[in-house]
């Protein structure tokens, strides 16, 4: 197996590094030989000794000898470019890169099942955790009804900041920025397109269809205040960004919101940049992948085990179906705080100087904003 | 891809069930027919339409056209003759029988390697949660050094239930035998015999190694007071049976121990049947899986996917050294309840009437038992 890293930041240089540590031990698993040929980027980088630096990609592209691209350069143009180019080329491809998959993703994975070559992204989605092969392999008896998770870690650190340093949201960014958890653009993670991207990639991954990623509804945490996540603790929740697909009767239900998780929950426990994923399905039922969404090494380990899945004779196939029906996940019970009270059908209520808050029964949304009507609120999703 | 199910009790029903109702969509999944020729038990039941009945084993082992056997018959002699005979006609093998493995797993991967076939057991730790393919394949990066779980659903049930409504063991017992929780060998589950397995095997599978079961020092929940579960409460921590595999300096740590579990931990919060694995290692830190840990389409989901793997080409080799040095894990921090004030480090320390509750420093148990000498104690290990 000859492998072309194409990026060499944080990822790239994490799984050179692992490909080479763990040379003899990959090989003896396999039987084959694992070796990096090429590293490509545009920045000078000192690659260990036997692999040939390159700033140009068509360099491993075009060598006849290369199994395996890994692309790990990121962003829509150029890595786009590369993918196509190497599967046509009759190359596998692993990648990281969760924005391309999300947005050119159908274009992509039909372009791998037309030239019989695999298109792995397991590092795409909650770092290192095991979660798109399990998920497609491990789960295959299943039909999967519901996928649900924290997908972004560094929202979930500000969270976590929030609650337990007492800080507001602001505050709290600025301590997450200064550690180098928030992204050169921070709206990415903080208006929750990343954890978007991710539930994109899982529900095609689950649920065998493509469908525009404009279409998922997502809400990030700038209007996460510490009143609310102090009276959601007092109700027995935290307040967590849910990213959430589910089959409904009639298409599917998408989006990425803010959501009361209860604290007695697997899910509400998970805190600093930790992940988790939640698949639901008829005949496993519940099960549930944790671990750390970030990190050199730990994408890494996800992007080395597509690698060698590549030495398989296995392909992937990508004969979805493309969907337009899309929906955001409305029905559901809500947390309501107001400065009056309201007309609802409620689990729990709690009045604290001016505030009224509710966690509603289940109810359609909009039949919630009725009954709010021009009055001022905060709402958030209940798990 | 032709297959014979040995065994119809739940697992072996839901088994056939699902490759049933599920065929044309597995069929589509891998391109290739999905037959159940053959259910064989020694008890009528009435199979689906075009599956042969059979009361022998060896119509199903002797039909060339056989690709598959899953032996769900569990037991440790008649399981072992059908799994060796099947292998040696170079057929693979999917069993659900932890017991056999932790006993003979030696013999039988062996075989199984001799004869180029696969042996696969996903179903056999954690009901349907994968965990076995996962560590072996998504983790392939890394090197595995510690794995801690809860693998026992009936004795996590007791436990919950003596926390939930105030009992004490046997009261639990009762009711958790009432329905259905507890095996027709109690001491199986309560004793920690069946978690002892569950860890033997993800330990071969994680360190490649094989090993005597008896070298492992087990400690069921008999021993857990109600008393005990709220001290430990009070100093927040619940109590888990947990079975823990580890490398150690020299040789590995091998245990099964109730032990207290921060209740702000993930695995503290596992309650009723649910399991929980936990696997660290270089690369991926930790990462963790959880999900139901029995029950019949559970666990037959895990049967099924091991069945259609067995599609790839791709074989597990098992040439794992075979290994004496297996410890029990001493040195922890430890729970002790004593009548008399002793002089040890502790992190927290509590009296209450005439119980005196520390929770160590970590020491190694021996040092400990001096220090108790001849006095009355009660002592768990402490996550």
């Amino acid at each position: 197996m000859i492998i072309g890293v194409v990026g060499l930041g944080t990822v790239g240089f994490g799984t050179v590094d692992i490909l080479v540590k763990e040379k003899a031990r990959l090989e003896k698993e396999i039987g084959e030989e694992v070796k990096v040929k090429y590293g490509c980027s545009l920045e000078d980088v000192d690659l260990p000794e036997g692999i040939i630096y390159t700033r140009d990609f068509n360099d491993i592209i075009n060598d006849e000898e290369v199994d395996v691209v890994v692309e790990l350069i990121g962003g829509v143009t150029i890595a786009k470019k590369i993918i196509l180019e190497a599967l046509k080329k009759g190359k596998h491809v692993v990648t990281a890169n969760k924005a391309l998959l999300a947005h050119d993703g159908e274009e992509l994975f039909k372009c791998a099942t037309e030239n019989n070559v695999n298109l792995y992204y397991e590092a795409a989605v909650g770092g290192g955790i095991p979660v798109v092969v399990p998920a497609k392999e491990s789960l295959i008896a299943n039909n999967i009804y519901k996928i649900e998770g924290i997908l972004n870690g560094t929202t979930n650190f500000i969270l976590t900041l929030m609650e337990k340093e007492n800080l507001d949201f602001n505050e709290a960014l600025t301590i997450a920025d200064d550690q180098g958890f928030v992204e050169a653009d921070a709206s990415l993670d903080l208006d929750g397109y990343d954890a978007a991207h991710k539930i994109k990639l899982l529900a095609m991954n689950a649920f065998h269809i493509f469908f525009d990623f404009d279409k998922i509804q997502l809400e990030g945490i700038r209007n996460v205040t510490k009143k609310d996540m102090d009276y959601a603790k007092k109700l027995g929740y935290r307040i967590k960004l849910i990213a959430q697909a589910k089959k409904l009767e009639k298409g599917y239900g998408l989006d990425v919101a803010p959501t009361l998780v209860p604290i007695n929950d697997i899910v509400g426990n998970v805190m600093e940049a930790y992940n988790v994923v939640e698949i639901t399905s008829d005949y496993l039922e519940n099960v549930l992948f944790y671990g750390k969404g970030a990190g050199r090494y730990v994408t890494a380990s996800a992007v080395v085990s597509d690698i060698i899945k590549c030495h398989d004779d296995k392909k992937w196939t990508y004969h979805y179906e493309h969907t337009d029906e899309i929906y955001p996940i409305t029905y559901s019970s809500y947390y309501i705080r107001t400065n009056k009270p309201i007309d609802v059908d409620y689990d729990q209520y709690l009045t604290l100087g001016n505030d009224h808050i509710y966690i509603t029964r289940a109810y359609e949304k909009d039949e919630l904003l009725n009954k709010l009507g021009n009055q001022e609120y905060h709402l958030f999703k209940v798990r």
